[in-house]
């Protein structure tokens, strides 16, 4: 028999797997992809770069680089049953649902549906990266009666991506910094809609379910859901006129929690903040949009002083997307666009040394045995 | 800083969450749903009331049971656009990813889609229910170009699912075998869907992601995908005229591991099983089918000599899903169509008391920090 373990709730501190994908000091507020601190990836690499990274494990040279870009920019094609089943979508549906849908169906397509090896699965991390960013932007236009955009397969996949989102070019300064965001929250380790995909892909099912698992997860506004659930407070603050330090006051006499802020793994700054933070700024500057930085900061500093809590990578990506044309409801679908090269590495690293992953619960229910009352005695 | 515990690999043996929902001692062999053996379920209960047990925590009074079976009835309706999903599919879609998919689509329809509370679950529970098992049978018939089958409300969940299948009202002995064999595979605690739907739930998404993530996790032939396995099996051996022991002799002599065989938990007979077996070989006889039980006895007595393996749930299923006419790729789906009822309560159980399930990962990558190369070094 197998001993018994009994883990904290949440599974918190608790070390399901080894991995060499993406290191974490919680304690310094270190992260890093392949041992690379984000602060050098943020500064140098591009969101291609990273993907190479994260899925080969090491910086790719520069033909290996551009034999990347090649083939992510020749996936950005859907088949017409998929943007059929867009249309079909009410207009009103959640785009994280339509987005965990369709990424499902995208699996009737694969060519190597019925592969789940290595090779293949390395296939689909290139595939899906692409589609996703398809599928979030094309969604967006056809709720809004607008026609679905070309993909442009010169540009970068931030750029692209933008294209298909606003019917037009975007600038060099939206491009990077868009550029920048996606490479900041490619990978987070264990986080719960990467643990999602690994559990999925450990019955060795295979990388659609897995992917489809994650986005479901990552919709949680206790995980990627934040981003939208902090805008909309900025928003309501700048509707309503209030004091931003007064309304968060006001949320926390009422028992909410504000979102953007703590984290589970980090006991100081998330180190993603920090460039979040910065571009929030430098976006606000450049586009006379500075409200929603200097309202955001106002909060950040009230939260820090008085409850001694650390915005995260949530919180400065509100306004960073809001400055960049992204409505609200697509704030956790970009943050999918960009996670979907941590998920995937993730499950092919779970594939390459896999066991079921099945813990046990505590039973606490009705003391066994209950004996079955026929219907007459109840 | 939260204390780091290292749990063995897989998560086995680590007690991840309370619940009284489901009672197992691997050790004596037993199953139990809310204390309730599982052989007196068996035996006496029907999957209506198996689903009111595991979802209100108790054996249901004739005036509850009525409202719960009249509900399910009515709750048998699909919206248009998700049979036009269907047809959209392609013919060799594999069924488990037009589940997952069409089960993720649901989501636009639920009238409750923007509600999380406890009430608003246990409807989604409800619909989701009925709905899976039309949607498993409503494929079936549209990819082998069949009129999709109108319900009949006046049935048992188990009687309407083999008349959407079969276009006929089955006998009084498959409806009794089917329902049986639902409520044999509704639920067993933290199995890997399970978890993955508890762990989509705890970030507070919602029940059709939890569901989806759930789906595509029983599709792995590490999971549920294995009593397919098991009767591919049985089908080669029938085919090639084989003798069973020899070829799975032959399997196992090529590393092969045997499907149906062995579980983490059980270190007896899985009382499911038992059930299975005596169905399978009920049915064989009544059907003329028993080639179908003895190959799988025979299997089934070399693996306990030999290996001292016991066979589990999946291994008698797949003869008995056999002679009720189920298609063996529909095994699996036939599965969720069952384990959606556990799905469902443990989902809600999750939210009562949740906590987000994000554990860690022990970095084992490339020795932080590496400096990022510039390209012209590399």
């Amino acid at each position: 028999m197998s001993t018994v373990t009994h883990a904290p709730k949440g599974l918190e501190g608790v070390v399901a797997t080894t991995s060499s994908i993406c290191y974490i000091d919680g304690q310094r507020g270190v992260l890093a992809y392949r041992g690379i601190d984000i602060h050098e990836l943020a500064d140098h690499s591009s969101f291609e770069e990273t993907c190479y990274l994260l899925w080969f494990g090491r910086l790719p040279s520069r033909s290996e680089l551009e034999e990347l870009r090649q083939r992510l920019a020749e996936e950005r094609k859907l088949d017409p049953s998929i943007l059929q089943r867009l249309h079909l979508a009410p207009k009103q549906a959640l785009p994280m649902d339509v987005l965990r849908t369709i990424v499902s169906a995208l699996s009737f397509y694969d060519p190597e549906q019925r592969n789940n090896d290595r090779q293949a699965n390395i296939h689909k991390a290139i595939r899906l990266t692409s589609q996703i960013a398809m599928i979030v932007a094309a969604y967006d236009r056809i709720r809004k009666g607008l026609e679905v955009v070309e993909s442009d397969r010169s540009l970068s996949h931030a750029a692209n991506f933008l294209l298909l989102l606003n019917g037009k070019h975007p600038s060099k300064t939206a491009e990077r910094a868009l550029d920048i965001a996606l490479i900041l929250h490619a990978d987070h380790e264990l986080n719960a809609s990467t643990f999602a995909a690994r559990v999925t892909a450990a019955t060795l099912s295979d990388m659609h379910s897995a992917i489809t698992s994650a986005i479901g997860a990552l919709k949680g506004p206790l995980h990627g859901g934040a981003n939208e659930a902090v805008f909309r407070i900025l928003e309501t603050i700048e509707r309503s006129g209030s004091d931003p330090v007064d309304y968060v006051r006001g949320m926390l006499a009422q028992k909410n929690k504000i979102p953007g802020f703590g984290h589970r793994v980090y006991h100081t700054e998330d180190p993603r903040a920090t460039h979040l933070r910065q571009m929030s700024r430098d976006l606000g500057k450049t586009s006379g949009q500075s409200k929603w930085f200097e309202c955001s900061h106002q909060i950040e500093n009230f939260m820090k002083a008085d409850r001694k809590l650390n915005a995260n990578v949530d919180f400065y990506s509100a306004s960073t997307y809001h400055i960049l044309g992204i409505d609200v409801d697509l704030f956790t679908p970009v943050f999918a666009v960009s996670r979907i090269s941590g998920w995937t590495a993730h499950v092919i690293e779970q594939l390459d040394d896999n066991r079921l992953i099945r813990p046990r619960a505590e039973y606490v229910g009705p003391e066994y045995p209950v004996h079955y009352t026929p219907m007459e005695n109840r």
